[in-house]
């Protein structure tokens, strides 16, 4: 039972690369949103493959489908199922694969885990099932909007060694989109599309990290001593296909400050508190401050390289493996909106559940 | 309902750090485990404050008495219910907060959320609340060890830009209690308690990285698509007072590599599959590989610094404050034991969910 | 996030009377087994309605389709999506009732919680959405066949006064089966069947009791002091539409009895540990003996009857409705399948549970 | 993982009946609530044996201690931890039941379940277990006071086949203390009193029913389609040590009615909108619908009895058993705060998710 995330509100998701269609059900939808089933489409078109020259060649549409929980265009409370059809799947190409672990990806786990995989298209570990994640995020967002002035912003900061300049308290979707490799600095995504193109050309693959920043959030969302809002950011985030690193605020840079000059300073602000620094990242003891929230999520290269690696197959023996078809030779651009998606994921569940424990906000004299 | 952890290895932990107890209920502990109790409280002493001249002069004996679920020294299965009675509290110290705003703690958010808040020593926000957190951890470390050879080690492996050599396949915890910096590498161990007495004489504080490993573990644990076993870690280390980053095998560095040389390839290993490198650190598409597991967990400076600093009061008005009291200058010594119980809260938890669901291991011919 | 059940084998639903589809994704099914669809199908087909002259005459197909979960016929462990379309929706005749509370219906309560509601067809709170629980308990039974000969039988025992004799140590589906009324007894059968199509002929309805029991469930199931096998029996049955009370073993006729009678005796059996009478029901401190798992539950008549009854408006005013449309008069025979899917949900939850907890099962002497 | 009850109030219980301590962990408490302590006390000491004569003979004070989440007398939101120590235990009368099993008590269940039980006392099957559960609904109850005028009332309605008359709209908990039977029907009363008088002398025992109440709570309380309000009240009751039957609104007599008497008619009332007979139990399609919640749980006989028992010991060879010691001839008049206390948590727990999916109530016209 691994594929529900979120209390209240609850998303359970399904769905192989190959199979009849991905989903999402969320459970504990609040009632009476007017959901904007086009913003969440386009959530899904900002994710899915073939989008740009930068990404793989699957052609999905990636059309969502509302199966319940909408009643003449608003939700009504209960389960709200989303569904994507799988369309483009060529299994063909995966048939190397069948009994062959591919280094570094998940053949060799979900056979330990489970012993049995669906081998055509990498099935469950596909990164196609975070389609489910982004439609249901998009509802999420929806939701957040409702409950404040919420923006959630996700952009690709770093590509390799090349990092972006970028003011989270600023930077706008727009800003994001402008470019193929959803960087808002422009002389930085044009080195960084010019690089991926490069790696491409080589069969070779690179990583990197995305940035996220949810701006308008109330102090008060997070439920210590173990679901952090930052936990459940990082849960949310290291759940995501191929990342291996989370940062919330200062990160692991932090750690080279003393504390002099790491404390975020109180200051008397306009109608509440706030910082004079964000080195916190918005969230203090667990629980947000009322600045802007702001992470780090480390992307690994992506593991489906054109060339031939040594590996083993199922049987114990050593061989190799070349993987053909069409993969995206850098998961980043992609990965935005999937990064937005959880984090939407996130606050909104730590929103109701904060509704929830003390209803009406609590009368803190002055709140950022 | 935030401070419950885990599915079937299921932990609840209380306590404020001026309150009567800290404690834990583990629901789900198997039964028939024949407790060595003296391990639990050898656990929580490398823990409690006033141990060496690095930490805090709070003398707390930190003594762990077990209320239930254990009969004739053995689990019963049912509720295991441990307290930490709280005896050298003092609270005067704490007055000028009672009022005001401590820079970069949770005084503030505390008040956000609740509306209220327990402001002798921090109530729960204390990092004492993690006492529980070890004491239950030292009782999933015992589960662990009826599973399987598994050892869960970790270590103060940065304290600012200081850094310590160590090969997480072969460090010892008695290399890691061999000094008081809970650093396996003498020489940058004498260094960081150089820097940390240095620190404290400025009335300031530092942070660094603490890394663990947990060896042992068999491939197959992990629950995809959310509740991957380093997304469960990730939360677990995140929720962590002053836990600021996380990571799972190479990390943020990982993302400079092209995919060619992050990929860890698949070689046929005595008795199963092992990987010739370790950049997954342990886990590929969320589930173990049976590698080691190797994490790093970043913590910032302490926020009680001995200085004047400016801060807001719950009026919203500018003032300053001046923090006396104990407070440890460099968290990461004690935070070394709270790493390892995290980790073990995690493994076990995710060890009987996989036996829950699978039963016995699954018929993969080769498993490292 | 109140449609989602069980804790290891966790079943979401969805769907609206009049929808696009229902469904059921279960997180959790253990890996490997060869799901028999046809059966899966022939359970819903038990609970459709316009299967017979005592049913609706609304004619579905209820046709099962499996979105994901399942490769070359073996699930894969992981989540496991099963729909049914809606397709024969007239919506017309439920206008009436648009603005207006059917007396004994949820359309009021509906409302009130969520301040909208598919009136058409009575949406969520329709029976309709227990085609996604039989299709996930049809699920469930097939995993509890591989873990044990575990036989799962309901049967329609009383229709108003009328009652059947019937023994549940032996009683068979096929029995069950045998007539339109699903009472395994046919005098009563007849008498029962007879009873409805008076009762419908009048525009009336009818209730009674359905009775169940698993067989084959070894001793050791349940979760005390919450997570009772007992208590998580009575939440699945009345959480099904019109039921109004639940009975394990002697159930309120039991308390007509002194201790001395009631006690059910323990006595040496081949093998193992049996009782020489059964009212406990199977069960004892919330755990399985080993014994027959007995319940029963009351469904109350059928809300919807056709004759003119006085109501309220959403406006607050009083009014009237008459239904029209295509409803049950007696909702026994179709809540039999219904009935034996939570059941099966209940044990395969609990049994994985078990096996979590304890693994292999503890070595207790002789076990019934 | 069977001691924790509750999604946004969740409760943790722990402890034997003969170890160090019982108690509750209520993590989710709404925060600034000023906790009366002397009324959870009130509570505990309804419950607690040796109250009357009409009660087992164990002294125990069970005083309720709070070990956190209280501070200057106000609830902070965290986790609350409320001890009751265990006292009068003399483990000398159950060491014949060490190897052998009682009837229709829990210890072979216990034993096949876990392997191990902590035979003194019955341990964690005793009823003694219920101390944590009434502690923790007191809080419940006063939790449910600051949302609403809230009233819940329980009594004792039948032993054996005496049956009292209760106006469940009106009853007073004043009324059901009024006597050592807790039955405010006087007359009944006096009834059943000679009648559990005269059972004890036999040795023998007996059970009943009661009954309850909750007055006061708005529409709208109530999660389908699993965590519907009634399935959850049953879930609480059948969790209760004894119970066996469980009813809600007209249960199982109402399947004798036709639709047409059972039915509820909505009728304008005044502010909102009533129905004029109550068999729905005051919930409807699993939510509230303003009127009276009633339900009714059946208790069986105590198990021990005074008298020579034939029975099995732990391996497999027939003995008899004569229990001595202190046990209550009727559990049923220290049922009533057991049974009080689970409604409260339910309900408690409900609001807070209610208010946490929708925040303010909807805007139904007229509510009832």
């Amino acid at each position: 039972m691994g594929s529900t995330f979120g209390q209240l509100f609850r998303v359970s998701t399904f769905g192989e690369s190959h199979g009849g269609a991905l989903g999402a059900v969320i459970d504990g939808c609040p009632p009476g949103l007017t959901l904007d089933l086009a913003r969440v489409q386009a959530e899904c078109d900002r994710r899915r493959p073939g989008q740009s020259k930068l990404t793989t060649g699957r052609k999905e549409p990636d059309q969502v489908e509302v199966l319940s929980g909408l009643f003449e265009g608003q939700t009504l409370g209960t389960s709200l199922a989303l569904t994507i059809r799988n369309k483009d799947a060529d299994s063909s190409s995966y048939l190397p694969f069948k009994d062959t672990y591919r280094p570094s990806h998940a053949d060799f786990t979900y056979d330990a885990r489970y012993g049995i995989r669906a081998w055509a298209g990498g099935g469950r570990s596909s990164a196609r099932e975070t389609a489910a994640r982004v439609a249901a995020g998009a509802v999420a967002r929806q939701v957040l909007e409702t409950l404040g002035p919420v923006e959630v912003v996700a952009w690709v900061d770093t590509v390799q060694e090349l990092e972006a300049s970028v003011d989270p308290t600023s930077v706008t979707a727009a800003q994001v989109d402008a470019n193929l490799a959803r960087c808002p600095d422009p002389a930085a995504a044009e080195l960084m599309e010019a690089r991926i193109r490069a790696i491409r050309a080589e069969g070779d693959t690179v990583g990197g990290v995305v940035r996220a920043v949810a701006r308008g959030i109330p102090a008060g969302l997070g439920a210590p001593v173990f679901d952090k809002l930052d936990a459940d950011l990082a849960k949310a985030m290291i759940s995501l296909p191929a990342a291996k690193g989370f940062e919330i605020g200062s990160g692991f840079a932090g750690t080279a400050l003393k504390g002099s000059a790491h404390n975020d300073l109180f200051v008397p602000s306009s109608g509440g508190i706030a910082t004079s620094t964000n080195r916190s990242g918005g969230i203090q003891g667990g629980i947000s401050n009322g600045m802007s929230i702001e992470i780090a999520v480390a992307f690994k290269p992506v593991a489906t390289i054109f060339q031939t690696q040594d590996t083993v197959n199922d049987r114990g023996e050593a061989t190799t493996v070349r993987p053909r078809g069409r993969h995206d030779p850098c998961v980043l651009p992609r990965a935005v909106p999937i990064v937005e998606a959880m984090m939407c994921l996130v606050l909104a569940d730590h929103w109701l559940r904060w509704r929830g424990q003390v209803g009406a906000p609590p009368s803190v004299p002055l709140r950022g």
